[in-house]
């Protein structure tokens, strides 16, 4: 295409690729469709920020969604940066024992930039899964100096330990395709640590009662969801990092049919469990069976991988309600369970269900047993360094905003403005009964809150 | 690329590697290349679910919003399983006297996964086709049985006769290039049937009034217009099957400005025909243009495809007229217009304008025979399928919900829940006169619907 | 995969490809390669325009969403008919003096259809930033008309100077890679020349007040930056027109970390500034930042990409103000600082920063000098013609609605319909007191405005 149009493209370009423009070679070929390939699956998992700020905007209440927006923003902005900084060479310099990368700050002497953009939009998917569970109460800078954190001494380790060919869980054996653990484990314990520091909503959980915050906007979160699922196409299959002609169409298979059987599931059995399909939670269960499939996407089989989202759709829903119920953990939109429970499910699957080393498959219990050290290890480390770090920032900038802050939403108390301008002045004025000078800021939060008080419906679990 | 970052990736994907990353060659390439493409296509067909998602919701009204959301991610989700269990093989296996395939269920002795990855997106579509016409009153469990019909006995065995190359059609010469007969005339009459026998919403037709009930988010609407606009670039673009660098082109082309033509027609014609641009009926001319070129966007030139276009966009203007005004058909969202008559149009303009065969290129009439013989076949088969699938289903359980669900809204009745909590909860609130204890589920149902009735506006077709 | 699957895919196919399914070529593959790359780009630019549409309906009133999204659609199909038939060939055609193209018009005698697809997609990104500045108050036939004039008098013609061979500007050395000066700079001024003929929406300004008029759905505005953000990179990444792999990355990392330096910089900076991360000045700041690298994205390094996203971050907010404040510019959702002042920006950063001919660099002040003539020239020649156009238009229907149609909503008075029908009838019941024959239409329009006057905050600047 190059000559065919030669004559109308800028001089510049002709100068710039005088090599390639040349002479094709099969060898320049195959990087040129591995290129397209992974690029691709990069725009891909870049639009899964996307699908994050819209499930996690649809799940919460309408008052803090501008803030929500608005952190999402900063994690792959801010992410982005940092990973081209310092956490590239973090997690794929030459290794300092399996332990730490210790060059290619700023991609000084790297040539494969694609590989560097890929593995950005992992960095910061990793990195939002606490953007949900901490919604509704944290302070946006508190949270943007977790999340320079996150980006500088956690995930860019545990990173190392798995993908870079050094780490020391990469030399024993230990297999995560495209990341249950190293993104979504890592990012589901982080969020889980926050929350717990963090603490519920008020309202949440009054007394013995556990109450539900419905979200404003479920069709935004429904979209959501399925923008997350095309992405994941790009997450899973250009993991393999090269458009290989018998591992990508396995790679894309398994991810779609373990996501369908997970869904089918969830629903199912919130229609077993609760007498009614549950709209929200299989929701979830959807993103629950792509994080399941994530480490195992390659190495199980069309039928395992069915089985294995199976288990992930309804572990998923009984995880929602375990931490919900029982621990008390406030997590707005389900991040914990879904990137945390079925970040370990997917991890350990791939000890039972891989075709090559998979305790159902005949190999024996070894890949079983390093699969679970992985998580443990990723676990410890990524809770107590989440813990240090979450207690620092605290005692710099409060992470938690005020109870009046709180009430009155974040988009106004963080930013000044409201996400609806439209329907929430109409409504006021009908609720002010059309006053010259209506209450606004945080009295009408006040009067709006009281009169919206039955969004949290009360339900004793 | 693998070489260069060979260090850094999984020790697995080397292992299960070796053959390709040792040595490509220009067939191993070709394969590559073609990979891609495919994929890409069957990733944007797969995003035409979250399209159809959305038109569906934002064209009805807010109280099924849930239970339309639930219907579409089952289809996608149970359709893949289904298609990878059965409908493959009974669709591309060998062929038992062009009319079924025999062989092939979950993919056994079948290397070309990528082509069932895009195939059963394509199924998943087809049968999505009847969730938007059946809204708002049908059992979503209903739904679900009979979207298992269609995906075991009507589906696959129309594509097996036009898509298989032994099949009976394709052996005639039919031709349908992407699927204006196979995915959407099969989608659009099976629309129809279950349509006829549910019958309309409550309020629709009020003696000799024709009444029109609006969609609650048409902004919504117009995103999934644009989001299936965007898969169909995949759908048919890809339908090449290859990155075949004349062809891909022209596709692209055709269904670009085709759709174009549509959209210009639409809209135009509904300002004479009716005194104002109309938003709801010149976005379904979008809709009514991607199908009215899909069967010829590989054989019709660029001039031919904006002809097409024209006529797909005024014939779907008068479709959604004839079927709501003068049949009496309701179809909340025009999906039996858009996909069974420009379906229909599409199919048949095949036999007018392709450059090889058609009326207008001198190539006589026996092309166009063919064609109409095709549709006629398809149309028949998939009513009398649907017919007696329908019949058995409402013996079992009846297909459509009660009246008094059905005023509630099948979000309430369905679900227990509610897609816009926040608001709706707001809006009590004040209807309730901010009573302590608010009326809530079938009580409050009827309150809204007594308040909202005004969205059912009446008018005189 | 051809032959693989052979015998499943139409016979057509198998017909129209003998030449390239027989044998494969090193050179028949890159063509393949650099195909997939580019039809990739203009899917993804197409879909650009979901965002604008997303973009201008969330930060505008929500009486006014239809009308915008009418316009948008309007605007892709329009625009890709007319490029078809004039556009491609005054822009690429045979050059008359360096001036105008003068052949291949409705693609006569042009092979690369795909390059024709990619442009149209440009040339309707152009024509569509307009759309935005002028929303809530003019015409939609009147825009449809400026519409078609830029798209056969203006666009194409400024295409020709910079981006065919020939074309002055290009043969001066004016480097423009993917059209911060021909798409976003024209656009830009365009809109800015028809806001001034058509003047600020009815309360914006009043007597020394600059009021402001808030979106009514950030939440779809800001997936409409990620929808922008995520077609930016076709748009970027495929103006190489190749799958290159040295150039490719290198443009896609500069598009992402230029438009995260700048969200960075533009939400830091409206914290110091007015004390609160703003959203909406935030969210646009992305958009600059877009806009900001698009010249420079194939020759300015990473850390010059960083810089150049960090200015067009602050420039943008100070841009809105300055358009706002000082000059009384109203532009709904920011159009001309985002693409007018972010694109001489970005255009002149070429000079500063390109690693080959940058005055940083050592190469002096001539590129620079040159990127300012090509400014100058678009500028002058944008703002001429479209003040012809305008006057013309407006002599023969007047570009701008009543101020009683304006009040009413142009969903109401251009296409008798509202956006949010259930919403919107059930507030209209709670206001008119349940009333059994409730007011519509202006009457109605009026009472709400009477009731939603909040909407419209004064606050001095």
């Amino acid at each position: 295409m190059l000559k065919k149009i030669g004559s109308i493209i800028p001089l510049l370009l002709l100068v710039a690729l005088p090599a390639y423009a040349a002479e094709p070679t099969v060898e320049s070929l195959e990087l040129s469709v591995n290129l397209v390939w992974v690029m691709l699956g990069a725009i891909l998992v870049f639009f899964m920020h996307a699908g994050f700020t819209l499930v996690e905007t649809g799940f919460t209440r309408a008052k803090n969604s501008l803030n929500i927006i608005m952190k999402n923003f900063l994690t792959i902005s801010l992410v982005s940066i940092l990973y081209y900084l310092v956490g590239f060479g973090l997690m794929f310099g030459d290794s300092a024992g399996g332990v730490v990368g210790t060059n290619g700050f700023f991609l000084s002497g790297r040539e494969d930039i694609d590989f560097f953009i890929f593995q950005a939009m992992f960095a910061a998917t990793s990195i939002t899964i606490i953007s949900g569970a901490v919604a509704e109460r944290i302070h946006i800078l508190s949270y943007m100096l977790i999340a320079i954190g996150m980006s500088i001494v956690i995930y860019p380790i545990i990173g190392h330990w798995v993908w870079s060919g050094d780490g020391w869980l990469a030399q024993l054996g230990f297999t995560d395709f495209a990341g249950s653990t190293v993104v979504h484990l890592t990012g589901g314990i982080a969020a889980l640590t926050v929350v717990i520091f963090l603490g519920p909503r008020i309202g949440k959980y009054t007394g013995k009662k556990v109450n539900v915050i419905p979200g404003h906007n479920i069709p935004l979160g429904a979209l959501g969801v399925f923008v997350l699922w095309l992405g994941w196409f790009g997450f899973n299959g250009a993991s393999t990092l090269a458009a290989d002609t018998s591992l990508v169409p396995n790679v894309i298979a398994t991810t779609l049919l373990s996501t369908s059987a997970a869904f089918v599931a969830s629903a199912l059995y919130t229609r077993i469990r609760f007498g009614k399909i549950d709209p929200s939670i299989s929701l979830n269960g959807v993103l629950g069976g792509l994080v399941g499939i994530t480490a195992g996407a390659a190495d199980i089989s069309i039928p395992g991988s069915i089985v294995v989202g199976l288990v992930s759709g309804i572990l998923l829903v009984e995880g929602v309600r375990f931490l919900d119920a029982k621990l008390r953990v406030d997590d707005p939109v389900g991040a914990i369970a879904v990137h945390g429970i079925c970040g370990i499910w997917g991890t350990l699957a791939v000890g039972l269900f891989s075709t090559s080393s998979g305790l159902f498959y005949g190999a024996g219990a070894s890949q079983l047993g390093i699969q679970a050290l992985g998580v443990l290890a990723v676990l410890v480390y990524t809770f107590l360094l989440v813990s240090v770090i979450t207690v620092v920032i605290n005692y710099i900038y409060p992470i938690r905003v005020s109870s009046e802050e709180e009430i009155a939403g974040l988009d106004y108390s963080e930013h000044g403005a409201y996400a609806y301008e439209w329907s929430q002045s109409l409504l006021e004025r009908v609720i002010n009964g059309n006053e010259e000078k209506p209450v606004h800021g945080l009295g009408l939060a006040d009067r709006l809150n009281n009169l919206a008080r039955g969004t949290v419906n009360s339900k004793t679990s």
